[in-house]
């Protein structure tokens, strides 16, 4: 068998309709893009979703953090390199650069995923999936020069910004609110006039727990350095009269 | 140079996190593959939305109806086939028919644009862009056996079911609401438990008047007959006290 390179790349375009008021892709869809490179990289070596769903396994997205110095403007094609950086029992960190057509990084990622058993929901050991697959596709040299994620600090007086229901389109394949569509809410905080001035440069979630349809989004934000902010989601279960942390995002914008 | 096929054909994936808790590509991602097919068919032959831009003209999407037998599952690769129907000064109807992997017919759509100046904003004559590149390519013999858009009918009763604020993720880059999200919103009105027992067969949309980042969107909803819906979304601009109708949807839903 041909031996699998370690780093993935994979084409994208930034579609027109995935794009904003400033003709950049949102980091909503650019995120998408994101995990499917993963995805793709996956599936290619022995540990994707379509086999491991064949085993009653899951991937969990547990962080991401996208920065970005340049964002792919409409039409434009970019690369998305994906490698695996690193491989413990109950987590691995993958990591991407997006490149663009010129060859030039432009931006980068980082992802932090655990694995379950989709029957018991139980965290399982990644290095036993496929005989150790992913073991052999850990490159801890490439390099991925933004910040690891970090612990979001908030403070509990952060202001109460919004309420959402969540609906269909919220909704993943795994009955779940998905993980690209909490970006999508996240940004939608911000008024159109916030991003006629300003350029999202950074933006980092960590997902807590799961949200199902129809439970209430409730979302609070803190600006805790000039045009750094931090948001907090919190569901609120139906039938239940307190609120549950879902994830925590921290975006750091820069004048435009 | 060589000549260009009338017909065009474009492959996508229904990625994993476009589609819907049923794991099948949800109606507004469809759509948006159908407007890249449409995009990627006019742009090889001289009238797409990039080449416009230079001659500061636009398509306007007037009518978008799609009709699936079949809708592609994740990880599914599938055909988009765009033709031009026909052509007239004023509008062109432009066809689609979406072909499985192996090759099957499983849906069909059908839109209608309009061009116009962005200048002035007023509609343009299609045929005589680009030294009427756009005459060329009509084909009106290929087959799309779907029934035509037609004006939706709905009752002054119609009752009022949602209203929304649009944001940032809602804006396309004329700095309107996209058009796909308008399908989102629509198909956020009906429950999760409905689609466990509903496939929605078919989507129609007329597009009105446009909308801008900030005005708010109101949404009436009336069951015309069993399983089919008629959505009028009306649009209150900022500062005025009367609705105005934005755009009007059918939805034929079957039993699943």
């Amino acid at each position: 068998m041909e031996k699998i390179e370690k780093v993935g790349s994979y084409e994208f375009l930034a579609e027109p309709f995935h794009c904003d008021f400033n003709k950049r892709i949102t980091m909503g869809h650019l995120g998408n893009h994101l995990l499917n490179a993963a995805d793709f990289h996956a599936e290619a070596r022995g540990f994707g979703m379509l086999y491991l769903s064949s085993i009653s396994r899951s991937w969990v997205l547990s962080r991401l953090a996208v920065e970005m110095d340049e964002t792919p403007c409409a039409y434009d094609r970019f690369t998305v390199e994906t490698w695996v950086e690193s491989a413990m029992r109950y987590f691995t960190s993958r990591n991407f650069a997006v490149v663009n057509a010129a060859g030039k990084p432009i931006g980068y990622g980082r992802s932090v995923w655990a694995m379950i058993d989709t029957e018991t929901r139980q965290p399982v050991n990644i290095l036993e999936v496929n005989d150790g697959a992913l073991s052999g596709y850990v490159d801890a040299e490439k390099v991925c020069p933004i910040a690891k994620s970090s612990r979001v600090k908030m403070s509990e007086t952060a202001a109460f910004v919004r309420e959402i229901a969540t609906g269909y389109s919220d909704i993943d394949v795994n009955g779940h609110v998905n993980s690209i569509k909490y970006i999508e809410h996240v940004l939608d905080l911000f008024p159109l006039s916030f991003y006629e001035t300003h350029r999202l440069r950074r933006f980092e979630i960590a997902y807590v727990v799961e949200t199902r349809c129809g439970e209430q989004l409730r979302f609070y934000r803190e600006e805790t350095e000039p045009d750094t902010f931090c948001v907090r989601i919190c569901k609120l279960p139906v039938g239940a009269d307190e609120e549950i942390e879902v994830c925590r995002c921290q975006l750091v914008f820069e004048k435009s």
